[in-house]
Protein backbone atom coordinates (compact mmCIF):
# COMPACT_ATOMS: atom_id res chain seq x y z
CA UNK A 1 0.00 0.00 0.00
CA UNK A 2 1.27 3.84 -0.69
CA UNK A 3 -0.37 6.82 0.05
CA UNK A 4 1.07 8.17 -3.52
CA UNK A 5 -2.00 7.43 -5.97
CA UNK A 6 -1.46 5.45 -9.25
CA UNK A 7 -1.54 8.43 -11.39
CA UNK A 8 1.40 10.29 -9.74
CA UNK A 9 3.24 6.90 -9.99
CA UNK A 10 2.71 6.92 -13.39
CA UNK A 11 3.42 10.66 -13.79
CA UNK A 12 6.82 10.22 -11.67
CA UNK A 13 7.78 7.21 -14.74
CA UNK A 14 6.27 9.60 -17.17
CA UNK A 15 9.00 11.84 -15.69
CA UNK A 16 11.75 9.84 -15.39
CA UNK A 17 11.32 8.65 -18.88
CA UNK A 18 10.88 12.61 -20.51
CA UNK A 19 13.69 14.05 -18.19
CA UNK A 20 16.55 14.20 -20.81
CA UNK A 21 20.09 15.67 -20.26
CA UNK A 22 18.82 19.07 -22.44
CA UNK A 23 21.53 21.26 -24.08
CA UNK A 24 20.22 23.84 -26.22
CA UNK A 25 17.95 26.35 -24.37
CA UNK A 26 16.50 29.66 -24.87
CA UNK A 27 18.40 32.50 -23.66
CA UNK A 28 15.52 34.01 -22.00
CA UNK A 29 16.20 34.70 -17.72
CA UNK A 30 14.91 31.97 -15.42
CA UNK A 31 13.12 33.36 -12.41
CA UNK A 32 14.70 33.52 -9.61
CA UNK A 33 12.05 32.44 -6.90
CA UNK A 34 11.38 29.43 -8.97
CA UNK A 35 15.06 28.50 -9.29
CA UNK A 36 15.13 28.40 -5.22
CA UNK A 37 12.36 26.47 -5.20
CA UNK A 38 14.36 24.18 -7.26
CA UNK A 39 17.01 24.43 -5.53
CA UNK A 40 15.27 24.08 -1.80
CA UNK A 41 14.98 19.96 -3.11
CA UNK A 42 18.76 19.51 -2.23
CA UNK A 43 17.80 19.82 1.83
CA UNK A 44 15.59 16.97 0.89
CA UNK A 45 18.11 14.76 -0.60
CA UNK A 46 19.72 11.93 0.86
CA UNK A 47 22.96 11.87 2.51
CA UNK A 48 25.48 9.73 4.15
CA UNK A 49 25.86 10.30 7.65
CA UNK A 50 23.43 13.59 7.23
CA UNK A 51 26.91 14.99 5.99
CA UNK A 52 24.65 17.26 3.41
CA UNK A 53 28.34 17.67 1.75
CA UNK A 54 27.03 19.45 -1.55
CA UNK A 55 28.00 22.79 -1.96
CA UNK A 56 26.88 25.09 -4.67
CA UNK A 57 28.63 27.60 -6.42
CA UNK A 58 26.32 30.10 -8.71
CA UNK A 59 28.71 30.72 -12.24
CA UNK A 60 27.70 33.86 -12.76
CA UNK A 61 29.95 36.90 -13.95
CA UNK A 62 31.35 37.14 -17.69
CA UNK A 63 34.47 36.46 -16.68
CA UNK A 64 33.87 33.00 -14.61
CA UNK A 65 31.52 32.27 -17.06
CA UNK A 66 34.52 32.23 -20.21
CA UNK A 67 36.55 30.51 -18.23
CA UNK A 68 33.94 27.88 -18.01
CA UNK A 69 33.48 28.12 -21.59
CA UNK A 70 37.18 27.88 -22.64
CA UNK A 71 37.48 24.96 -20.07
CA UNK A 72 34.73 22.48 -22.00
CA UNK A 73 35.89 23.52 -25.82
CA UNK A 74 39.64 22.82 -24.86
CA UNK A 75 38.58 19.52 -22.96
CA UNK A 76 36.36 18.64 -26.17
CA UNK A 77 38.54 19.34 -28.44
CA UNK A 78 41.00 16.60 -26.56
CA UNK A 79 38.46 14.19 -26.15
CA UNK A 80 37.36 14.82 -29.84
CA UNK A 81 41.27 13.94 -30.78
CA UNK A 82 41.05 10.48 -29.18
CA UNK A 83 37.79 10.01 -32.05
CA UNK A 84 38.27 8.28 -35.07
CA UNK A 85 36.51 7.90 -38.39
CA UNK A 86 32.88 7.64 -38.15
CA UNK A 87 32.74 8.52 -34.75
CA UNK A 88 34.85 11.56 -35.19
CA UNK A 89 32.54 12.42 -37.77
CA UNK A 90 29.48 12.03 -35.23
CA UNK A 91 31.25 13.31 -32.37
CA UNK A 92 32.66 17.05 -34.14
CA UNK A 93 27.92 17.08 -34.73
CA UNK A 94 27.03 16.75 -31.29
CA UNK A 95 26.14 19.63 -29.09
CA UNK A 96 27.33 18.27 -26.02
CA UNK A 97 26.80 21.36 -24.02
CA UNK A 98 24.46 23.95 -23.63
CA UNK A 99 27.80 26.62 -21.56
CA UNK A 100 27.02 29.27 -24.49
CA UNK A 101 23.14 29.98 -24.22
CA UNK A 102 21.92 28.84 -20.97
CA UNK A 103 20.92 31.89 -18.64
CA UNK A 104 21.84 29.72 -15.26
CA UNK A 105 25.06 27.77 -14.45
CA UNK A 106 25.84 25.81 -11.78
CA UNK A 107 29.24 24.08 -10.60
CA UNK A 108 28.42 21.68 -7.85
CA UNK A 109 30.64 20.39 -5.46
CA UNK A 110 31.39 17.98 -2.54
CA UNK A 111 33.02 19.38 0.43
CA UNK A 112 35.41 16.01 1.07
CA UNK A 113 36.24 17.40 4.46
CA UNK A 114 32.77 18.63 6.18
CA UNK A 115 32.34 17.55 10.12
CA UNK A 116 28.19 17.37 9.42
CA UNK A 117 27.93 13.77 10.01
CA UNK A 118 30.88 13.06 11.87
CA UNK A 119 32.00 10.85 8.99
CA UNK A 120 29.18 7.99 9.92
CA UNK A 121 29.07 5.62 6.99
CA UNK A 122 32.02 7.03 5.08
CA UNK A 123 34.69 5.27 6.96
CA UNK A 124 35.01 2.42 3.91
CA UNK A 125 33.57 4.05 1.54
CA UNK A 126 34.26 8.00 1.54
CA UNK A 127 33.09 8.12 -1.64
CA UNK A 128 29.43 7.89 -0.87
CA UNK A 129 29.82 11.36 0.44
CA UNK A 130 30.18 12.56 -3.27
CA UNK A 131 27.32 9.71 -3.84
CA UNK A 132 25.42 12.17 -1.67
CA UNK A 133 25.81 14.78 -3.69
CA UNK A 134 24.97 13.43 -6.73
CA UNK A 135 21.80 12.18 -5.32
CA UNK A 136 20.90 15.61 -4.52
CA UNK A 137 21.56 16.71 -8.16
CA UNK A 138 19.38 14.19 -9.41
CA UNK A 139 16.35 14.90 -7.21
CA UNK A 140 17.21 18.74 -8.05
CA UNK A 141 17.11 17.41 -11.99
CA UNK A 142 13.59 15.70 -12.03
CA UNK A 143 11.93 18.21 -9.89
CA UNK A 144 13.29 21.09 -12.53
CA UNK A 145 12.25 19.03 -15.24
CA UNK A 146 8.83 18.78 -13.47
CA UNK A 147 8.70 22.60 -13.15
CA UNK A 148 9.05 22.93 -17.01
CA UNK A 149 12.95 23.82 -16.95
CA UNK A 150 15.84 22.19 -18.94
CA UNK A 151 18.79 20.98 -17.62
CA UNK A 152 22.11 19.81 -18.75
CA UNK A 153 24.91 18.46 -16.88
CA UNK A 154 28.27 18.61 -18.68
CA UNK A 155 31.43 16.32 -17.62
CA UNK A 156 33.74 17.30 -20.25
CA UNK A 157 35.96 19.91 -18.26
CA UNK A 158 39.23 19.68 -16.54
CA UNK A 159 38.17 19.62 -12.54
CA UNK A 160 41.44 20.97 -11.46
CA UNK A 161 40.97 23.99 -13.64
CA UNK A 162 37.87 25.10 -13.04
CA UNK A 163 38.49 25.08 -9.20
CA UNK A 164 41.50 26.97 -10.25
CA UNK A 165 39.64 29.58 -12.03
CA UNK A 166 36.31 29.77 -9.98
CA UNK A 167 38.57 30.03 -6.75
CA UNK A 168 37.01 26.53 -4.79
CA UNK A 169 38.12 25.99 -1.67
CA UNK A 170 41.33 23.08 -1.48
CA UNK A 171 38.71 20.17 -0.09
CA UNK A 172 35.91 20.77 -2.46
CA UNK A 173 35.79 18.08 -5.82
CA UNK A 174 33.82 18.73 -8.62
CA UNK A 175 30.72 16.65 -9.21
CA UNK A 176 28.80 18.27 -11.36
CA UNK A 177 28.62 21.42 -13.75
CA UNK A 178 24.60 22.51 -14.73
CA UNK A 179 23.07 23.96 -17.12
CA UNK A 180 19.84 25.74 -16.78
CA UNK A 181 17.02 27.51 -19.06
CA UNK A 182 14.28 26.54 -20.71
CA UNK A 183 14.74 24.10 -23.28
CA UNK A 184 14.02 24.98 -27.19
CA UNK A 185 12.50 22.05 -27.69
CA UNK A 186 11.23 18.39 -26.11
CA UNK A 187 12.21 14.93 -26.97
CA UNK A 188 11.90 11.50 -25.60
CA UNK A 189 14.77 10.26 -26.87
CA UNK A 190 18.26 11.45 -25.95
CA UNK A 191 20.32 13.27 -28.53
CA UNK A 192 22.99 10.94 -28.90
CA UNK A 193 20.26 8.26 -30.00
CA UNK A 194 19.06 10.76 -32.12
CA UNK A 195 22.89 10.95 -33.50
CA UNK A 196 23.36 7.50 -33.67
CA UNK A 197 26.01 7.43 -31.09
CA UNK A 198 24.91 5.29 -29.07
CA UNK A 199 21.47 3.02 -27.99
CA UNK A 200 20.23 2.16 -25.08
CA UNK A 201 19.26 -1.39 -23.99
CA UNK A 202 15.98 -0.86 -22.35
CA UNK A 203 15.83 -3.76 -20.23
CA UNK A 204 17.52 -3.99 -16.61
CA UNK A 205 19.42 -7.27 -16.20
CA UNK A 206 19.78 -8.70 -12.89
CA UNK A 207 22.17 -11.44 -11.79
CA UNK A 208 21.93 -13.35 -8.59
CA UNK A 209 24.45 -14.72 -5.93
CA UNK B 1 5.53 26.18 -18.79
CA UNK B 2 5.40 22.33 -17.52
CA UNK B 3 3.42 19.08 -18.64
CA UNK B 4 2.97 18.20 -15.09
CA UNK B 5 0.53 19.73 -13.16
CA UNK B 6 0.88 21.42 -10.12
CA UNK B 7 -0.81 18.56 -8.21
CA UNK B 8 2.24 16.12 -9.35
CA UNK B 9 4.87 18.98 -9.04
CA UNK B 10 3.64 19.34 -5.14
CA UNK B 11 3.72 15.38 -4.81
CA UNK B 12 7.02 15.27 -6.16
CA UNK B 13 8.77 17.34 -3.35
CA UNK B 14 6.33 15.37 -0.69
CA UNK B 15 8.00 12.38 -1.96
CA UNK B 16 11.63 13.77 -1.64
CA UNK B 17 10.63 15.19 1.85
CA UNK B 18 9.38 11.76 2.96
CA UNK B 19 11.36 9.77 1.60
CA UNK B 20 13.82 8.41 4.15
CA UNK B 21 16.50 5.72 4.48
CA UNK B 22 14.72 2.42 6.03
CA UNK B 23 16.51 0.60 7.91
CA UNK B 24 12.95 -1.54 9.73
CA UNK B 25 11.77 -3.86 7.89
CA UNK B 26 8.91 -6.28 8.32
CA UNK B 27 10.13 -9.78 7.25
CA UNK B 28 7.04 -10.59 4.46
CA UNK B 29 8.04 -11.21 0.72
CA UNK B 30 8.00 -7.98 -2.10
CA UNK B 31 5.98 -8.95 -4.94
CA UNK B 32 8.22 -9.94 -7.81
CA UNK B 33 6.42 -8.17 -10.58
CA UNK B 34 6.45 -5.06 -8.42
CA UNK B 35 10.51 -5.48 -7.71
CA UNK B 36 10.74 -5.51 -11.23
CA UNK B 37 8.51 -2.41 -11.84
CA UNK B 38 10.83 -0.19 -9.63
CA UNK B 39 13.74 -2.05 -11.40
CA UNK B 40 12.92 -1.22 -15.09
CA UNK B 41 13.10 2.67 -13.86
CA UNK B 42 17.69 1.81 -14.16
CA UNK B 43 16.72 2.17 -17.77
CA UNK B 44 15.25 5.67 -17.49
CA UNK B 45 17.74 7.06 -15.67
CA UNK B 46 20.54 9.55 -17.11
CA UNK B 47 24.14 8.13 -18.07
CA UNK B 48 27.50 9.45 -19.13
CA UNK B 49 27.52 9.00 -22.69
CA UNK B 50 24.92 6.54 -22.96
CA UNK B 51 26.68 4.12 -21.59
CA UNK B 52 24.37 2.62 -18.49
CA UNK B 53 27.13 0.70 -16.40
CA UNK B 54 24.85 -0.20 -13.94
CA UNK B 55 24.90 -4.18 -13.01
CA UNK B 56 22.86 -5.29 -10.76
CA UNK B 57 23.24 -8.47 -8.87
CA UNK B 58 20.41 -9.79 -6.39
CA UNK B 59 22.12 -11.06 -2.50
CA UNK B 60 19.53 -14.27 -2.11
CA UNK B 61 21.19 -17.37 -1.25
CA UNK B 62 21.67 -17.99 2.13
CA UNK B 63 25.67 -17.97 1.77
CA UNK B 64 25.95 -14.64 -0.31
CA UNK B 65 23.14 -13.07 2.77
CA UNK B 66 25.25 -14.42 5.43
CA UNK B 67 28.94 -13.06 4.05
CA UNK B 68 27.40 -9.80 3.46
CA UNK B 69 25.79 -9.58 6.92
CA UNK B 70 29.12 -10.59 8.70
CA UNK B 71 30.63 -7.83 6.36
CA UNK B 72 28.51 -5.13 7.95
CA UNK B 73 29.11 -6.16 11.11
CA UNK B 74 33.28 -6.42 10.97
CA UNK B 75 32.51 -2.86 9.04
CA UNK B 76 30.24 -1.39 11.85
CA UNK B 77 32.54 -2.69 15.06
CA UNK B 78 35.34 -1.20 13.51
CA UNK B 79 33.46 2.32 12.92
CA UNK B 80 32.46 2.19 16.41
CA UNK B 81 35.73 1.60 17.42
CA UNK B 82 36.86 4.95 15.54
CA UNK B 83 34.28 6.92 18.05
CA UNK B 84 34.59 8.38 21.99
CA UNK B 85 32.52 9.08 24.67
CA UNK B 86 28.90 10.37 23.49
CA UNK B 87 29.43 9.86 20.10
CA UNK B 88 30.16 6.42 20.62
CA UNK B 89 27.46 5.89 23.29
CA UNK B 90 25.13 6.82 20.35
CA UNK B 91 26.59 5.06 17.17
CA UNK B 92 25.78 1.95 19.51
CA UNK B 93 22.41 2.45 19.39
CA UNK B 94 21.92 3.38 15.85
CA UNK B 95 20.34 0.70 13.98
CA UNK B 96 22.23 1.34 10.49
CA UNK B 97 21.36 -1.45 8.21
CA UNK B 98 18.38 -3.63 7.81
CA UNK B 99 19.83 -6.52 6.53
CA UNK B 100 18.95 -9.02 8.71
CA UNK B 101 15.35 -8.93 7.72
CA UNK B 102 14.62 -6.99 4.42
CA UNK B 103 13.68 -9.49 2.17
CA UNK B 104 15.45 -8.23 -0.72
CA UNK B 105 18.48 -6.81 -1.18
CA UNK B 106 20.94 -5.89 -4.23
CA UNK B 107 24.59 -5.09 -4.51
CA UNK B 108 24.81 -2.55 -7.18
CA UNK B 109 27.99 -1.66 -9.44
CA UNK B 110 29.29 0.53 -12.07
CA UNK B 111 31.33 -1.50 -14.84
CA UNK B 112 34.27 0.29 -15.45
CA UNK B 113 35.14 -1.29 -18.47
CA UNK B 114 32.15 -1.28 -20.47
CA UNK B 115 32.56 -0.43 -24.10
CA UNK B 116 28.83 1.13 -23.77
CA UNK B 117 28.98 4.71 -25.16
CA UNK B 118 32.51 4.91 -26.37
CA UNK B 119 34.12 6.66 -23.69
CA UNK B 120 31.77 9.49 -24.21
CA UNK B 121 32.28 12.50 -21.95
CA UNK B 122 34.12 10.47 -19.13
CA UNK B 123 37.40 11.65 -20.51
CA UNK B 124 38.29 14.48 -17.93
CA UNK B 125 35.87 12.80 -15.30
CA UNK B 126 35.91 9.09 -15.44
CA UNK B 127 33.83 8.68 -12.10
CA UNK B 128 30.87 10.31 -13.84
CA UNK B 129 30.10 6.64 -14.85
CA UNK B 130 29.77 5.51 -10.83
CA UNK B 131 27.50 9.30 -10.39
CA UNK B 132 25.45 7.52 -13.40
CA UNK B 133 25.05 4.37 -11.50
CA UNK B 134 24.06 6.84 -8.19
CA UNK B 135 21.55 8.70 -10.46
CA UNK B 136 19.43 5.16 -11.36
CA UNK B 137 19.63 4.11 -7.59
CA UNK B 138 17.96 7.70 -6.61
CA UNK B 139 15.75 7.24 -9.08
CA UNK B 140 14.97 3.64 -7.99
CA UNK B 141 15.11 4.75 -4.49
CA UNK B 142 12.45 7.41 -5.55
CA UNK B 143 9.72 5.26 -7.21
CA UNK B 144 9.94 2.26 -4.57
CA UNK B 145 9.29 5.17 -1.86
CA UNK B 146 6.12 6.02 -4.30
CA UNK B 147 5.07 2.62 -4.40
CA UNK B 148 5.05 1.79 -0.91
CA UNK B 149 8.48 -0.06 -0.61
CA UNK B 150 11.36 0.81 1.69
CA UNK B 151 14.92 1.19 0.60
CA UNK B 152 17.96 1.70 2.87
CA UNK B 153 21.57 2.03 1.52
CA UNK B 154 23.88 0.73 3.14
CA UNK B 155 27.80 2.25 3.17
CA UNK B 156 29.60 0.61 6.02
CA UNK B 157 31.26 -2.17 4.21
CA UNK B 158 34.52 -3.39 3.09
CA UNK B 159 33.98 -3.54 -1.05
CA UNK B 160 36.69 -5.61 -1.69
CA UNK B 161 35.40 -8.22 0.45
CA UNK B 162 32.05 -8.24 -0.50
CA UNK B 163 33.22 -8.03 -4.34
CA UNK B 164 35.36 -11.43 -3.48
CA UNK B 165 32.92 -13.39 -1.76
CA UNK B 166 30.12 -12.26 -4.11
CA UNK B 167 32.62 -13.43 -7.22
CA UNK B 168 32.13 -9.96 -9.11
CA UNK B 169 34.09 -9.35 -12.20
CA UNK B 170 37.60 -7.32 -11.46
CA UNK B 171 35.84 -4.26 -13.28
CA UNK B 172 32.93 -3.92 -11.73
CA UNK B 173 33.00 -1.32 -8.64
CA UNK B 174 30.39 -1.35 -5.93
CA UNK B 175 28.67 1.57 -5.59
CA UNK B 176 25.38 0.66 -3.14
CA UNK B 177 24.42 -2.21 -1.16
CA UNK B 178 20.54 -1.56 -0.88
CA UNK B 179 17.96 -3.38 1.33
CA UNK B 180 14.15 -3.61 0.50
CA UNK B 181 11.26 -4.37 1.59
CA UNK B 182 8.02 -3.14 3.58
CA UNK B 183 8.92 -0.67 5.78
CA UNK B 184 7.54 -1.16 9.66
CA UNK B 185 6.73 2.41 10.56
CA UNK B 186 7.41 5.64 8.23
CA UNK B 187 8.74 9.05 9.86
CA UNK B 188 9.15 12.06 7.95
CA UNK B 189 12.41 12.62 10.10
CA UNK B 190 15.88 10.76 9.55
CA UNK B 191 16.65 8.20 12.20
CA UNK B 192 20.18 9.77 12.64
CA UNK B 193 18.33 13.07 13.50
CA UNK B 194 15.94 11.17 15.93
CA UNK B 195 18.70 9.89 17.52
CA UNK B 196 20.50 13.11 18.16
CA UNK B 197 23.62 11.78 16.01
CA UNK B 198 23.07 14.89 13.54
CA UNK B 199 20.40 18.04 12.29
CA UNK B 200 19.67 18.75 8.90
CA UNK B 201 20.49 22.59 7.65
CA UNK B 202 17.06 23.17 6.17
CA UNK B 203 18.53 25.68 3.49
CA UNK B 204 20.76 26.03 0.64
CA UNK B 205 23.27 28.20 0.51
CA UNK B 206 24.35 29.11 -3.13
CA UNK B 207 27.64 31.07 -3.49
CA UNK B 208 28.18 33.17 -6.77
CA UNK B 209 31.38 33.61 -8.95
Amino acid sequence: MSQFSEDFQTGLRDLMRWRRDVRRFRTDPVDEALLRDCLATFALAPSVGLSEPWRIVRVASPAARAAALANFRAANARALDGYDGEKALIYSGLKLSGMRDAPVQLAIFCDEATRQGAGLGAGTMPETRRYSVVAAVTQFWLYSRARGLGLGWVSILDPARLCRDLDIPDDWALVAYLCIGWPEEESATPELELAGWEHRRHHVPVESR
